[in-house]
């Protein structure tokens, strides 16, 4: 039941905030709230103060002052004070305390805003249906796309307008490693060293450039798209550590950039979910957004596409979303944390990946034998699949570990549109023939 | 004062919907609204009906049935009308029937939707203060950019950020007209016949293309952006028409495009506001806006750079930001018009335009005599004004009307970063010297 009603008691007195979790993104909201405090009681007509804090570490450094603030070993005990008006959660992680803070504060009937993403997209339907049970609040607007509103686009910007696609750059660890092989020439490994370096990158990197963060945010993404349950369990995820100089540079040439995309959409047998490497033309608006920056895409029935481009991650950006929530809250606005109410959800049917459609990028290591790329050339055909580009160049070399340089050479194919399922068996045959080294490389292309 | 009452009655009761004015967006609003009340009152947990229209003619062909709906004759009658909840206008026009309905409604209590930039840029601050007096709501989502929700960023996707720089493509019709110019060859006069043809452009086309529309937008923008009054009247314009295919094909040569763009930042003496022809690089994401696509990019201090870009016309997705604005207000949240409350507003100090800092882009008409090259070098010198490229080519004729071309050069300087009173001063002394004819063609850069 949808009231009218804030949930926030009297709206003229301070809304009282309590954070677990100070890291770089609860550092930055404490600094925020306290510069910008004058600027945001003009807005609201109220104060927003910090009343309470928990974190792992009570004397860090963190470069801002905390000792005004009830401090809390623990976030549940946090999440269950009468001392505060909003819980907000910025411990991470999808179980642990962030879970059961996070469970303590909406059965409690505080509000929650929050910023996790794994938390979301393993709990999310079910956190929603809990904040709509006891008539509070769930914002996580910085949990998708950090500094980039596309939850509140999707939950309140669009009418009516059913959403038929969505699409995006979600995670800057990628696109970074990406850009940087695509401008520079280097390598993947190169790359992500640098990217650790600089602190893009985890010391462990393998959520991110393994698709796993961007998997977390399409769900949560699809479920407001198609108003479908969460369902992260059924994205079909690729990562980008197999991406090598030589896709880069052949995608180049064709005029096609390599991008770690997110994609969503519905059809007729369910919700296709997908996160892999793709060709995306140059010319396209995606393939503009270069370095850490992040987008997403919504095609709609009214709209047609609306591209939504900033910075995906960094903890003013994050703590700049997570501050839009807490002022939506402070306003007194009720829209149901999954766009529509959970009841209203329909479960998320997978539609199966092998009746993808779109063409196709195929790199092989052809034996350097008479009649490979003929044998090759012919099941491709024998499939049905019809090729737009045939490369074989000297100066592409596979670049592979244990691909034998001197016995192959690099081919590279690209097809029309065609099923994935006729890409993959004819693969699959070409590998039987045995005229090919090592594992083919498939990437597909997509037109926007 | 803000109230957390919704001032729509009833939260289970349909929401009634009066319109007056039945153009494309009215006859697209009253499809999707039919087309998609089931969707809408899964969402909001109510439904929403057109109960009341107004138009100049009843009986006209809109692929719309109208008649079940109360018809008024009389604009200000339907929003003075006890039988609707809120009043959407979509007449158009700055004053007359738009105003005085909106003024009714407001007046009686009624909120109001509109789509009415010019209403809105002559009279927003007002009609904002009168909302806030009348305590209920004025949404105009799609009076900037179509179908970009850009408004409710403003005013509530960014937390607290603080605005530096707005700037975007606002006018379908100009960007159209400049994209076909760029990618076809062709002249001005034939874009924009092509455009009246396609139905881009007005058989009276000067408030487009002369960038009155591009201003309204932004000063709408301006005043959401830097918390002041709407100031329309203090925006510097300059249109495309005098746009030549000379202007396009250079500016391409260095790496450009040739983009209309609203522009507002917050400098040290007050807002400026400006629009005009501007030389963006080809690598940067606003230059990949192409055809009667708008976008708006929004640099913050928190977040630094979003862009947002999608349609900025047509009927299906004006119409859907209508309804955006009506679901917001469904839904009972409460932001002030522009942001802030009214009374917090400052007045928008014009910031003079001649202390603008960039490069520039300039054309001349040489006389074809010994020394004007030299004479027009050396008055830039003495300006000051360092030059990063001189062009002068015999492909670059300067199509002008009235330039006697057998006795003139094309010149094109692109100058270094410089205040434009330096070059407003050189080009006087250069046309005082006499080695020019015709005006000199001055198309400012920016770096984004």
């Amino acid at each position: 039941m949808a009231s009218h009603e804030s949930g926030n008691g009297d709206d003229r007195r301070p809304l009282r905030v309590g954070i677990s979790g100070l890291g770089t993104v609860g550092a930055a909201l404490i600094r925020i709230l306290t510069e910008d405090g004058e600027a945001i009681a003009r807005k609201l007509g109220r104060r927003v103060v910090v009343t309470a804090v928990s974190a792992r570490s009570r004397s860090r450094d963190r470069g801002v002052d905390i000792s005004g603030f009830t401090w809390f070993d623990d976030p549940v005990a946090l999440a269950k004070s009468e001392d505060i008006d909003l819980y907000v959660e910025l411990i991470g992680g999808e179980d642990g305390p962030a879970l059961a803070s996070v469970t303590a504060a909406l059965e409690r009937g505080t509000s929650v805003v929050t910023a996790n993403k794994a938390l979301l997209a393993r709990h999310g339907t079910a956190l929603a249906g809990l904040a709509e049970k006891c008539h509070v609040q769930l914002g996580f607007e910085a949990a998708v796309a950090g500094g980039i509103p596309v939850i509140k686009t999707l939950r309140e910007g669009l009418g009516s307008a059913a959403i038929t696609r969505v699409y995006g750059i979600m995670n800057g660890t990628c696109n970074y490693i990406l850009t940087r092989m695509g401008n520079e020439g280097i390598g993947f490994e190169e790359c992500l060293r640098d990217a650790q370096d600089l602190g893009y990158a985890e010391s462990d990197p393998t959520f991110d450039i393994e698709g796993f963060d961007t998997a977390h945010k399409l769900a949560i993404l699809a479920s407001l798209c198609f108003e479908t349950e969460i369902a992260a369990d059924q994205v079909m995820v690729e990562g980008i550590s197999r991406i090598t100089q030589a896709d880069i540079k052949v995608a180049a040439d064709l005029g096609y950039k390599i991008k770690l995309l997110g994609m969503a959409r519905k059809v007729e047998d369910g919700i296709e979910q997908r996160v892999h490497p793709t060709l995306v033309r140059k010319s396209s608006a995606i393939a503009g957004v270069d370095g850490v920056l992040n987008a997403v895409a919504l095609e709609t029935n009214h709209v047609q596409e609306l591209l939504l481009a900033g910075p995906g991650a960094g903890g003013e950006a994050t703590a700049a979303s997570v501050l839009s929530d807490i002022l939506d809250f402070a306003r007194g606005g009720h829209v149901p944390p999954l766009g529509v109410p959970v009841a209203e959800l329909d479960p998320c049917q997978r539609a199966p990946m092998r009746i993808h459609e779109g063409g196709y990028y195929i790199r092989l290591n052809a034996k350097d034998v008479p009649g490979a790329l003929a044998a090759i050339a012919t099941r491709m055909g024998e499939g049905n699949i019809s090729l737009e580009s045939v490369i074989q160049r000297p100066d592409l070399r596979a670049s592979e570990p244990g691909v034998p340089e001197e016995n192959s050479r690099t081919v590279v194919l690209i097809t029309h549109e065609t099923l994935e399922s006729a890409v993959r068996d004819a693969l699959e045959r070409i590998a039987r023939d045995g005229f090919i080294v090592g594992q083919p490389q498939l990437i597909r292309i997509e037109e926007f």
